[in-house]
C-alpha cells in the first residue's frame, strides 16, 4: 500500500542513539517533563458524541476565565448548541437563540487580548513567523511576543478556544466561545481573547458538518449540536474526571520535540524542512500516569 | 449576539473608495480576473453526500496528472473508498484492500516535487515565511521558490491534494491521493507530489468522522465513506459540469485581495496584522458567470 508519510510512528534511529521522532521522545520522556491539568482550570464540554476538554489560559485571560467560570458554574451553556461550523476557521457555541441571562456573569469585560511580557514564562521558537517578530510557548499554549513593546499573546493555532466578542473590544464576556478548526487564523491575534485550548475531544468540533448560512451558521435549529453540560473539573467527581496530563513546554524534552518538528528523522521524508511554524508544533497530551 | 469575525462581509469602507475586503473586491473584480477550470485539468469525485471538484495542477507535476487522469478514465477510484482521516493532517482515500489492477498506469513515477523555477509563473509574496525563501501563487495554486537554487514547488495548504508514496521517493503513482484538512504541513514541501487543489465541496472531506486507527485509518470496513465515482470533467457531458472559475493569482485584483489579507478593513478588527501567510489567503473559486 501507498502509505503516506507515518507523523508519528519511529522508522530509523539516528546513530547517535539520541530520540528521533515525536513518538520517541514522548516514549522517553520523564514523569517531570509534564504537568497534569488543574481541575479548577479544565473545562468539560459534553456533547452527544463524547467530551471535550478545554484547558483554561488564566495567565492570559484572567476576568474572561473567571467570567466563563461563573457562566459554566450556573448552568449557562448546559442545553446550548454549536451553532456555527465554519470550513477551515471556526467552530462557535453559545446561545443562539439570546434568550439566556448571563446571571452574575459580566456583560462586559476588559480586552484581554496581550499580557505584559514579564508576567508570562516564554519559551522561543528560534524560526521566523509571519506574524510576530518571536513567537514560542508559555505554559502549555502557543505563545507571541513583541520585545519591542514588552508584550505576550496566545496564537490562534488549531484547536485553541477563543471568545467572541462585537466591534468594541470590551464587549466580550465569554457566553460565545469558538475553536480553530483550520489553517491558524493568526489575523486574529491580539484582536479577541484566547482563553484556552482543546486539549481532549477536538475530533467531535472538526468533524461537524459545515453551516450553510453566512459566516458558517447552521440555518435550520436541528443542523445545530447541543451542549449537554459545561462543567469546571474540579466540580466533577474525581473518579469522573478525565484524567489528562500536558508536556511542558519550558523543558529540554519539548526542545527535543521542537527539532523533531523542524527536522523529520523518519526515512519517509527526504528533504527536511529545516524548520517548523508555531502551530505546527503540537503540544502533546496523555492520560496521566498513574501513581506508583 | 456576540458575532466573531465578519470575515467575507463588507463593514466600514475607507475613505479612498478602494475595494476593502475580500467580498468588496471579488465583488468589484472583471471578468479578465477569472480563469475557468480547464475540463481536461479538473476531477469530480462523487461521494454520497456530493461532488468533490479537484483543479489539477499539470505544470506541477505533469507525469502524475497523466497518470491519475489513466487511473480515473480506467475507473480504478471508482467503489474505492476514503479509508483515513486524520485530524488536523490528511483525508486519503484510494484502495485499502490493495485488490485493484493499475491497468495501463504507471506503477512508478519520477519524484515531481520540485520544478525549474524558469517553467511557472510566480508572483511573491513579500510577506516572510517560516519554510521556505520566497512564497507565492503560481497559476492560481499557492507556491514557493528558491532563487538560489533555480526551484520551485507547490505548498501544503489547507484543500491542496498530493500523491501519497512509499519511502522510495519514485514509489508514487497516484492511486492513493489526499487533502490536507488541517493546519499547513509544510514539512512535506518538496517531499511529495502535489497535484492540484479541491476548488469544490473541501467541506464533504474535513467533516468526514476521524479514523481511530494509527495514523488515522479506519479501523472497520463500514466506517469508510464510498468513492462512487472519479470522472475527469471533460469526460463528463457539459451540461453536468460544475462551472466554476478560479481567481487569477497574477492580477492587480489578486494583488488587492493579498493586501485585504494582509490588512483587515472590516471594523470588527482593531489590530492589522501586517502580514498574511501564503495559506492564510485562499484563492476565491465562484461560479462561471454566463456568456452575455
Amino acid at each position: 500500500m501507498l502509505s503516506l508519510v507515518p507523523l508519528l510512528t519511529a522508522a530509523e534511529l539516528p546513530a547517535a542513539h539520541k530520540p528521533a521522532t515525536v513518538a520517541d521522545i514522548v516514549a522517553a520522556s520523564r514523569p517531570s517533563d509534564w504537568k497534569p491539568l488543574d481541575p479548577e482550570n479544565t473545562l468539560y464540554m459534553q456533547l452527544p458524541a463524547g467530551r471535550v476538554v478545554i484547558e483554561l489560559a488564566p495567565k492570559f485571560a484572567p476576568e474572561y476565565v473567571a467570567n466563563i467560570k461563573t457562566l459554566v458554574r450556573e448552568g449557562y451553556f448546559d442545553g446550548l448548541a454549536i451553532e456555527r461550523v465554519q470550513d477551515d476557521f471556526v467552530v462557535q457555541w453559545g446561545d443562539p437563540d439570546h434568550r439566556r441571562s448571563l446571571g452574575a456573569a459580566k456583560r462586559s469585560l476588559p480586552a484581554e487580548f496581550v499580557v505584559s511580557a514579564r508576567d508570562v514564562p516564554f519559551t522561543p521558537l528560534e524560526d521566523p513567523d509571519t506574524y510576530a517578530p518571536e513567537v514560542g510557548f508559555s505554559g502549555g499554549f502557543p505563545a507571541a511576543r513583541d520585545p519591542a513593546v514588552g508584550r505576550a499573546w496566545l496564537v490562534h493555532c488549531y484547536g485553541m478556544v477563543g471568545a467572541g466578542r462585537n466591534d468594541d473590544v470590551e464587549s466580550g464576556n465569554g457566553s460565545e466561545l469558538y475553536a480553530v478548526i483550520g489553517q491558524a487564523p493568526r489575523q486574529l491575534d491580539r484582536n479577541v481573547a484566547l482563553v484556552g485550548r482543546v486539549v481532549r475531544g477536538m475530533e467531535l468540533l472538526s468533524s461537524l458538518p459545515r453551516g450553510t448560512g453566512p459566516l458558517g451558521f447552521y440555518t435550520k435549529r436541528e443542523q445545530r449540536t447541543r451542549i449537554e453540560s459545561m462543567r469546571v473539573a474540579a466540580d466533577v467527581p474525581a473518579r469522573e474526571r478525565s484524567r489528562l496530563e500536558v508536556m511542558r513546554t519550558d523543558t529540554r524534552t519539548f526542545a527535543e520535540l521542537i527539532e523533531a518538528r523542524r527536522n523529520r528523522r523518519d526515512a519517509w521524508y527526504k528533504v527536511p524542512a529545516g524548520h517548523a511554524d508555531v502551530c505546527n508544533i503540537p503540544i502533546p497530551v496523555r492520560p496521566r500516569l498513574r501513581q506508583r
